[in-house]
């Protein structure tokens, strides 16, 4: 219930939900960069898995509960947070729109929205952090890592992060094994906090030296004070690993069915996962997250922060900092409508009690 | 088994089921009037999912039965009332057509349906009253209402509905919190029973504290002599709740999929809340009704009546008083044929052992 | 394996299917003709329930099981016929073609089919059978019969039935009541086998005094040694009741999705009903029964015989005598091919182990 | 990780999966070798099944596992094989391209996938084995059967494909009797390895009377050394036979949806197969596979092999041996993907832990 930013007075008209960004998006982008930021492995599958199975639980909400006000805040890895959301960790973000991660990050902050600043944005996390951290009611601002091909340059990234203000770690750890795409990208858009090394060799034997194993998960932990989450983790066996190493948290992610078409859809795969790690970490998740009944659901499984990615890019890319805004406080604002339709003033009151088993 | 009303001779051609009056009620409505009673929550999935859950209930008919006659006649808050329909509370029908209210009213009493009269009528309510008390055999008369800002004004509304003849109380319990919509009406059709109020502010928690509570449940139970029900009953903790707190009835509805996109279509809901209340108060249902094999399953469910919304909406655009009253002697005509062909004489005899669990 | 007969050597070119007659009826009967054999109930839920319910069925065929013939006899009453198929009994043939019943029934007769002749044929009954029981190799003729307002002249039409050496009665239990369609048929078509009543009132009341009971259904039974069977058995418990009542078996039909839109799918019904009856009696089974594949399946539910409606209508008025009887011949064929594929050499060796539980 | 074969230099643009081949196969191929190679039986239903079942399986990745390579090495009759995938026996492979199955084997040879030579092969078995033997990395040369009408010209055939260094025979059991499809083929393209025999009889009892039978199946273990498998087994009781009696695999396979309509998906069919056989003897799986998930998901069920048909047709149609080697190494690079993103880095690794229950 926080006013208005001024930034979103002048929005595309007729914007009423998230979705409405996207064909916006489409007109306004080029091929190339549509192309990116919409690709999916395969056939689509898991793409449109995603949104059918948020689409598929259906919400019985209770009545007459006396709420007086909607808090959305969320305690997650120990801090109260004004809001359970988080800008997913997205690469290249200035392919969208010139200001890009830059806008983002403002756009997060304003709205008290997390943001996990991924290790491949086009811009300095100098710069992106100092565009998030000094709004007072923001989120938390994680950084997204994959393991580099030597420790000590991956050791050198978290010590930026680390010293740019980052108070997590993501891992990722689905995505270093996948196919090539060939991507005809502007030349000036680049990865620039990466070390300038020559690309990876791109046999799948290359690919796989750089994925990450649970002693890199180790090591990472044993160089930092803060906490690592794992993003990519759909199994419950692996749910329940990464509690007994010590990881702070879990990502339920297919990456937005851009990995591995036919991996299960993120909703269908929370619950298990939720009841593997017996409320010892949180479990955050993403993909296909779409409106505010979808991120309201997510929280009634069990999850404790859910991630929202290309609405967060179409938003941008139609309009910059104020489009993503808009998209976030579109979200926000359904949330809090949804919670209070459903009787739940508080995070904490969503359950799974509101799902209705025969929908 | 009534003859037909004289007011049915001039009726569109070629109508011979309920939604058959949607496409001219499109043709004749304006875009403002047809989006003001189409508009649905979110992407619709809800509008969908109510058609979808009762077109997926199949029938088992019984046969040889013997049926010298079929009586649909209802007992609702120990009434005997001539049919188990009533008129769903729908705002502002002068709208759809000049006639309005009035209209719609003297089509449910010629037609022995009940008339739930809403508190945002576009029509005096002793005027609707007066249209449809005379009637001799007329279904009951009851008035929705939503809480006003005012305990003082809420009761002064109630008093002039307990005057003008209605017999029960329906508090809308699922609506005071809602999406606003950008609305272009008229401005000759206006709520005009309720007290000129400068609009409540449009913040969630302006919304809010609009919003009855249990308690505010009780002191309307307390101001009147009249039964009260609660719409908007989707969750069976609710339902059975309301058995505690004294109420006469609850009414299983999601409001059309006008508030909560992603709420449990109805005829998925009933089941459960139906076994919640144990048969100690009636359970009404709305919804996606659109025939009288939709009225006959929910009648096999349990429901002990069945609000009809939209399609009189769409009979009363097209047709006027005519056009609402031949929807429901449509949905008349299709309930009994239906109990004919299902060896039911009698509402009593339809239960949960006509609809095939396989199906 | 019977020859083809010469009948069948002018048929419409690419013909393939049962179904491909459809469209080439659709080409050549009038609108009028087509809109009487292709209505439905309602939205036509069931029309489709019954299609897809058949092809929900997966098969697992047996393999390896060295058959040297398929042997498609079928015991049923106590005799035994050359095939399970039966012509349903439908309305006024001669609507789909000049040569009407006559040459419906000799294309039954030439492919050893049985004939259910409907009391609202077209053509005289003695003609009808005359046509049918010379053949050496036919099945069974049936009379269907609804009840007429007075006994005597059902009777009446019982007896010459009987005289015309009709072997078993079918007493339609599911369509007196159901919705009046104006129809406009040639004044020539007419049902000329009952008596020139005049039409019975159109109120329900009206309908309802005609519908049969089972004091009916005793009553038939009591004045003929024919057996007596049962059309429109789609619950359970009324199929226990017919064996209670010494009926000689059961029909699982919902009347081609004609009478009440939203009852259960044949097929679904089905197994039910066969496991009420404990073999006493035999169940038939119609509906949606376009393929050799789909009387396979339901003999593999359990069905002592199988019905085929509108696709021999659709012979018929494509082709007439050699339209129905190819529409015959396929469906044999493709029961045989089923049978072989599926390693059953025999009626009796369908059963339950050729479904696919999981598909 | 092989690397690429020469002759893979010049592929069409633009093809990234498997399946793109099938709109240049279908531009390419007259009308009538498509229709010959992409018909079905009946509607099709079993072809849309096929692909349905693998696309509801939903896979739920391990991560972290440190797999430092990906090793296919399948273990299939007692040899060690560098793939899963087997080019399934598909006839007359010259109508899709003048270089027919010798292309097509040497395709198979390059990328390490065995190759089921088609007793309807249109180019002689020496030929095609020639092309196929030499390679060191090749999988396993299988030759599939049908029973011939005389044992003695079977024998020959035997002989011949032992000669021809074939490892395995392949006796396909649910095919022999199968509706008759008028073809008009090149007078050019024929079936050169068998005996210039008349036509069968066209009548059901002709085919019955060349079906094979158990019986069948014992003679031909007696007269070679040669493992024998059976290919279109669906049911588990037939699966268990097999092992009884002494077979040395089956192949679950549906004949790709061309003979029984109606059939159960190959992937729906599996698990009970697999169960059935204990273990005992290698269960393989065709039909509708067309990704390296499908493939994943075929051994994760339990399958010891997979075969590969109509898309490797559609790439020999486009581009001869390099098309369908093209295929096979997608297919292979797509499985390995699959594999690393599933965290398995052995086909030993896959199970059914990998799928989601609740998907």
């Amino acid at each position: 219930m926080k006013p208005v930013a001024p930034a979103l007075q002048s929005l595309p008209p007729g914007v009423t939900r998230p979705a409405d960004y996207e064909a916006r998006a489409r007109a306004i982008l080029g091929d190339d960069a549509w192309a990116y930021f919409s690709a999916h492995a395969g056939d689509g599958q898991t793409v449109r898995a995603n949104r059918a199975a948020w689409a598929a639980l259906a919400l019985q909400p209770r009545v007459l509960r006396g709420l007086r006000s909607i808090d959305t805040t969320t305690v997650l890895l120990g801090s109260s947070l004004p809001s359970p959301l988080l800008v997913a960790p997205m690469a290249l973000q200035r392919l969208a729109h010139p200001d890009g991660e830059v806008a983002m990050a403002a756009a997060a902050a304003a709205l008290g929205a997390g943001f996990i600043l991924s290790s491949q944005a086009s811009q300095p996390m100098e710069s992106i952090a100092a565009a998030f951290l000094p709004d007072r009611h923001r989120g938390p601002l994680w950084f997204q890592l994959y393991l580099l091909p030597q420790r000590a340059a991956t050791l050198e990234l978290v010590r930026r992060a680390e010293a740019a203000g980052c108070e997590a770690l993501v891992l990722t750890v689905d995505a270093a094994v996948r196919a090539a795409r060939p991507l005809r990208l502007p030349p000036d858009v680049l990865p620039v906090n990466l070390p300038p090394t020559s690309a990876p060799g791109g046999t799948l034997q290359d690919l796989l030296a750089l994925a990450p194993a649970w002693e890199d998960v180790a090591w990472l932990r044993s160089v930092t004070r803060l906490p690592v989450l794992l993003k990519g983790v759909l199994h419950p066996a692996d749910a329940a690993e990464a509690v007994r190493q010590g990881v702070a948290g879990v990502i339920v992610s297919n990456h937005g069915g851009r990995v591995l078409d036919g991996a299960v859809a993120t909703a269908t795969a929370l619950p298990a996962v939720v009841a593997a790690v017996e409320r010892r970490i949180p479990v955050l998740v993403d993909g296909g997250v779409q409106g505010g009944t979808d991120v309201l659901k997510a929280l009634a499984l069990g999850a404790g922060g859910v991630l929202v990615g290309r609405p967060l890019l179409w938003g941008l890319a139609a309009a910059g900092a104020a489009g993503a805004a808009h998209v976030l406080r579109l979200l926000r604002d359904e949330l809090e409508l949804a919670m209070a339709q459903c009787g739940a003033g508080a995070i904490a009151q969503l359950d799974g009690s509101l799902l209705a088993s025969g929908a």
